[in-house]
């Protein structure tokens, strides 16, 4: 049977919530992932060292002892001292920037994309070499919103010339243009923007479970991501933006945004890879570039995928909480064999 | 208080599927409405004479003895000969066509849409003067389906100069520029279209009770449309598309398309025209611009709006129907006062 082998998995871009959704989802990368990038979008959100510490013992505390490091983040704030960013440097990966009321929990974003605002905080992380991930999109027409957003990205990338930025979850081509236009510019892609397009949300009947900021988008924006993940541009990672919600907040009348991927990526990715011959460039996509931007060794795990038909299970369950995966009920062409860690 | 009299509106395109949904909403639209144009995409769909008699019969029992019109169609068959659309022209309005796949019921709607094909039917509607209404929507990317129709709705009006061919549903900017351009097309517009772009669905929170086929588009179609409707121009009349769904099968993992409009569509109207003033173009847009275009003499009705505050439903109930109108539990600033039936 035909296998393939993935080292050291990285989702860089992740959200695990908090509670029992957190119980429910975090052993479903820890098993599959050697690390992850942890979004702070809580609310509150973290933006302190005591709220940093507590939620990645609260993280920890529900990944079944596997071998899986949270990269944790904070909340960028325009108020961040030197000092502060300077003592809570080594605890933190990245420090993630939301603009204000563009996605879940993001009533806590910043109000303005001001340079001058920005400047201080970024400045700061620009000596003390903090990366800045950005979610980036405006609040203009949903289908225009991360286009309209790339003047600040640019912005961005002319200013503060040190400062690593990682475009998160990019989702057209024109990002794809700038992303190659800067030297500090670095991108995650997810697995549903590989794979979806609108049509996937709105185009037969809606599906909630497709809808996610940012939305997919049309035929040439997937085709153009795709082509950059299989080539494993060094400037792109796999951050698969898994945002579980409660299947009731997303099947109802005010449908909650987010795809829930963590459980089947690695399924999915390899099979997509495999379909275009790509399978070389898997393990740079999905953790050696990740390694070589952000300078990070991650935990030694071997993940054994065969080819075998999966089943995407319909729903994942604990308490009173139950997350509808994407493609739920789906077949998919590879299964995980076997996992070593250590 | 500000008041405005509509004259015996008529709806060029209504849904009001059959049994348990069609006694919940035909009373909600017969009783605001003179007459109303009835889609045949019922499952069979209607295609035959007894089918179409027994139909009415159904609608008209469900009215509540309003005075009001049923103005019942017939699905496009390639195979309709000569003799049975002369035998059956007096009793229907106009004959619907829907290509193959593309919206609700629509697995019986034509597999080809070439002319060769559609000839010898069009031939007969064009010598005895049948309408023909399309849902014009290819099976491509659903923002660019209603334009990759164009070249088809160009091809019949150049085929058949004799033909009235409504494009129903116009959803963008460049559908208005082809009506424009040949005298046999003509349009209905539905006050969503009117009023919503895809952020209304996918753009905040996901809006199953604004998910419709065509979807509804981007912010300058929206725009072109908006012009065209306040401008009552002759050649587009109101058709509010109100196609019921229980909610269960609009809140859920595959949700159905469909917005109900129909009795909240003259106070939406009315509200949206005098913002712009242009009131006194209301009526064209709403009844005179069908009469002339279709030469019918509606049922007399007199509706009384005041610009008093009116709380949209959260739904409408009957038996075990429950339908949610768009809007619901939201305020429109127009009411509708008194209806007088003769």
């Amino acid at each position: 049977m035909k296998d393939f082998i993935i080292n050291s998995p990285l989702d860089m871009h992740l959200h695990l919530r908090d509670d029992d959704i957190l119980k429910l989802v975090a052993p479903l990368t820890s098993k599959y992932f050697s690390g992850a990038l942890i979004m702070p979008n809580l609310l509150p959100p973290i933006t302190t060292k005591e709220a940093l510490f507590a939620y990645k013992q609260r993280i920890i505390e529900s990944c079944n002892h596997d071998n899986f490091e949270p990269l944790v983040t904070i909340l960028f704030q325009v108020d961040y001292t030197y000092e502060f960013l300077k003592n809570i440097k080594d605890e933190i990966i990245a420090v993630k920037l939301y603009p204000f009321g563009v996605t879940t929990n993001s009533e806590t974003g910043v109000s303005s994309m001001e340079i001058t605002v920005l400047r201080p905080t970024l400045e700061s992380m620009s000596k003390l070499g903090i990366p800045l991930c950005v979610h980036g999109e405006t609040k203009g027409f949903v289908m225009d919103r991360e286009k309209e957003f790339l003047p600040i990205y640019e912005s961005l990338a002319i200013n503060f010339p040190d400062l690593k930025i990682i475009m998160e979850h990019i989702s057209t081509k024109e990002s794809i243009e700038l992303l190659k236009k800067y030297n500090n510019l670095y991108a995650t892609i997810t697995v549903h923007h590989l794979l979806l397009t609108l049509d996937d949300v709105t185009g037969g009947m809606l599906n909630p479970h497709t809808f996610c900021k940012p939305i997919v988008k049309r035929p040439d924006d997937r085709q153009a991501l795709l082509e950059l993940a299989l080539s494993a541009h060094p400037k792109v990672m796999f951050g698969s933006d898994s945002a579980p919600h409660h299947r009731k907040t997303k099947e109802c009348h005010d449908g909650a945004a987010g795809v829930f991927t963590a459980p089947i990526a690695l399924q999915l990715l390899t099979q997509l890879f495999e379909e275009h011959g790509k399978l070389d460039n898997l393990n740079a996509f999905i953790s050696l570039n990740a390694q070589k931007i952000y300078n990070i060794k991650p935990k030694s795990k071997v993940i054994n995928l065969v080819k075998k038909d999966f089943i995407i299970p319909n729903s994942y369950i604990y308490k009173n909480e139950e997350v509808v995966p994407m493609f739920n009920g789906k077949k998919i062409s590879w299964s995980i064999e076997k996992i070593n860690n250590g």
